[in-house]
């Protein structure tokens, strides 16, 4: 893995398994954190600018600095289809690096959404396109253009480390990224999973309890749960 | 009142008269909290994690531990028709301790909704069900089933007391917790005072000012109010 | 400029010109805030109450203390139509100081929404009465009458000096304060700002990149922008 | 236990018994904490003052209003020798309740300290005086005495709840309530925990591991632990 | 008053009267706050980065881009004996923007110090010159030189106005600013409080109460305050 | 790199040359990270627990579970002498993870101290004992040891990559990571620049503006910085 830097573009990078990334599309980001032993979500703070938002594509990351979108730009022309751009910052800053002409840009170049550390603004015209967004604020405040980062180096986006290619999953629970090898796996780890989980929803509905449905009876009372009246 | 205390379920709680609980259900939070003499209400970061959220209903509380949500599902087995759970923890933590199968479960039982100081995941599938939670994030990251906690002790829920059997009420203002001996008198106290804002609303609507309305003046001007052009 | 001082009214303030006001309410935050030269906007903790709020019109200024909202009272008398109530605080408080009976009584005067550094309640009557209020918080914690503030005194709101008069634009993205001498002014720079960006989006909508649409290429380069295979 | 309410002053409040306070004074907060089961401890939000405070008493409460210390001075009326004034808000409120003159009240009535979900201001002073304070802030903004709270009422101070006559112990590493009718108990559980530690420590700082000491490598197998190269 | 706005130096700037500030650095902030009637305090998140570190002194003010510290050289030219330089920032940005090296420069022009509302670094250095820094934060992040802000413009600093030449007095427990106009006035008023405190001091040691002091007992009853036994 | 992932320990690690480290031990957090390229700092809310605490070594890394340190035991084993314990989480937790029994533990191992992006306790021990800890928060509240987490695997710990065998340096300013391979290089440059600084330290120190020091009157002129009267 070549080390976060700054003021360079990767232009070659490798891409998820397209067919993984489809597969993966088609579930929750709950379940595909546990699907992948509960480990590659970004911190909560990071949520979808507009309701019904939701994403599944290929990182193309981005290294900005405070305040500067300029990497932004530089960031378009590595875009392909079914990518998705990841915006990390050296440094906190909530200013709104991305609105409505950048999404548009983005979405031409082919591009499924963003993910950023940041802030974005236009979030009326955002959710017009359905161009999908989770960020960390709303902010109106523009950025300048004037210090270099770095497109498609390894990143750490919102407490999470994204690399060029990974797959980035995110919906209203939250946004979880995918290591590129791992993806056709954690797809199949997902659907085994939701087939799981059908059979035990049917049971709770019916009134039956997790306690039985799970065995944990015993267990508790092992560690010592006491009732009382 | 029992001590907060580790370790114990109870399975016989007081719950406050179904007649007053039913009556408080008419009423917003706001409302309710006037009327009980500006006591009871959480800390407002626990907000409803989808538009249009209200509960009102009896405690089952819950005491979790950090990143553990077992306790739910012990709770589970204690929730009657009308009964809301409030999950309080030992300490603060964000992790999803809640999502669309324990809903399945809560809903099976009885339970009109979630309170937490804590965060929820399948927020898509709980509003689809309309199974009102108020949590103070979202957040996809599960939790483990390993360590003990409580079921209907007293629990301080986002800076409130709750007592088990005490009235939950829930909107889009907030959430408020009516100690069940009060419940009665709260329900009256807040119909009128629904009763008195509808006259003034009437007058307010009218153009005339609050200064008149509430007899203002005479006192601002004793505090040394200055009117200057 | 007068100071900030507590316990006083000012009953004659000066007003942007309605026609300034009119030409800056067809334009969205983001725009205004670049227009005017990137300064004037509050904190981006200040967020609309519901979806879809949006204002503009003339400052009433509204200097509260902590948990008190005698001065929204005092304020209403001062609003003609056209007005927003810009209230700030003493200090950090997220009490709910305002709620649908202030909401209508504001609107009976003629004001045209609320923003406020602190927190407001009926957050759901202000939506069904399409009221616009953008504050810190929503809490249904009501505050009490007996402390003087002051109405129209210039007041610092969020991190943002506001004078009585001056224009206050707000939407999904954010507050933003005009000063009243340049109203007009930022108007036209807003118009100028808009044409522009038409032309810019046809060009990034066909499939243009930013790095050649701004000429970014050469000064990338001249900073030393590396790209690597 | 009476409920929480505004307005009233409890004049006769039962405090724990004073060889167990003294006793109790001996501990560190972490020990206390952990000899009561884990319960009782207020957010880590409250801090000391000034490097070295530290205390430990009974608990006269205070209930404030927000940006409003009147009832401080009530409060300082029913100070006995030995009490800890524990004030809580109904409301979060960073303003400076508490300086130099009432900590010169507060010493001279007999109290050893602080705790307080609020701030305080003449932090120089207080460190001077040797008085411990324990806050959630340190600001210069006064306060005004205009409203009514109550004295020696149960109230939820940093989410936890405190009743009158309870004793809190409060070091660098934050503050604990412990119920008056277990202090016996906890200050015991307290030595026998010390005196078990010694032991252990004895035994690392000799270098052996606490996988030994504590018997873990045999659960932690069980649970799967996979060791590599 | 200029309007504040990016680009621009004013090299001419009218200082409180040096007598006045003299006066002033007598007094903490507290007591100045109070004098000067409860405004003109920064939010209490700007804290001392070191312990004893106090100042007082006249504005020379700074407006700074997020993770930009060029307008902190520009400032140095401006800065005359006995000024203090106050930074604002056009966004909340926790860079640390100034150093070792600029409080050499600073100090060699004959400044008292730092209030900024963002982050500073080489602290231990800072506090060995024992050159007073009041900052949001500490960082060891540096920043770039890239582009314009402005110097002795108003600006507004942890949501206080601050105006080139008025008076910034802080110390632990916060930073108060005195418009310019008004400094001997709140000088004199300062020294009158503290006279005052000195008699009420005495008599608190002597174990008199507040109550008794200030008169409350017959307000405090006429508002209905029980009293039970 | 292996991934992150939970219930693994490597035992054979990679350590950065101990002469690199010993040479990176010279400089402070801020030159450090100056002469690495400005990446690599963790955020600045890791703060040193006492006043003085410093640090360099080599990370063993620990993934936690919240409320769960049973993985900081299985890190003891692993430390070697010159090495720091570096503790993430796979969520945000601020529970006392650590205190002085595992601080003698760590010592007795070789460990020259802890950086935790959680909280601690035993402070007043651990400053007596000098075992220099940056923490997030110091919290009394204890942990369970109930769940698998990992030792020497990569981790994001307070927003950066920390890998096993890298370098860290913690000082007042932050905490910053060397990648082991990295390690000569950028003590080298902190040599480097520190030699720089020295000679321009002589001449701000003489009065000298950092404006003609490093040229920038051109370059602000040519950006249009405008000097008034």
């Amino acid at each position: 893995m070549q080390h976060t830097e700054l003021g360079v573009v990767h232009t070659s990078i490798e891409r998820a398994d397209p067919a993984a990334v489809e597969a993966l599309s088609a579930f929750g980001v709950a379940t595909v954190h546990e699907a992948m032993g509960r480990v590659g979500l970004l911190r909560p703070y990071v949520r979808p600018v507009y309701p019904g938002a939701r994403l599944c594509g290929t990182a193309v990351t981005v290294l900005l600095q405070p305040g500067d979108n300029w990497m932004m730009h530089v960031a378009a022309e590595q875009v392909r289809e079914g990518d998705v751009v990841v915006a990390a910052c050296t440094t906190e800053s909530e200013d709104g690096f991305f609105g409505e002409l950048l999404a548009t840009s983005f979405r031409a170049r082919g591009a499924r959404g963003l993910v950023i550390d940041g802030g974005v603004r236009d979030v009326a015209d955002l959710e017009r396109m359905d161009f999908p967004v989770f960020s960390r604020a709303v902010n109106a405040k523009g950025t300048v253009k004037a210090t270099l980062g770095s497109v498609n180096v390894p990143v750490v986006c919102a407490n999470a480390l994204v690399r060029p290619g990974d797959v980035v999953v995110a919906d209203v629970d939250g946004v979880v990224v995918v290591p590129r090898e791992r993806a056709a796996d954690v797809a199949e780890a997902s659907a085994t999973r939701e087939a799981n989980e059908e059979e035990k929803r049917q049971r709770f509905r019916a009134g039956e309890l997790g306690l039985d449905i799970y065995g944990m009876r015993e267990p508790l009372g092992e560690l010592g749960l006491r009732y009382e009246d």
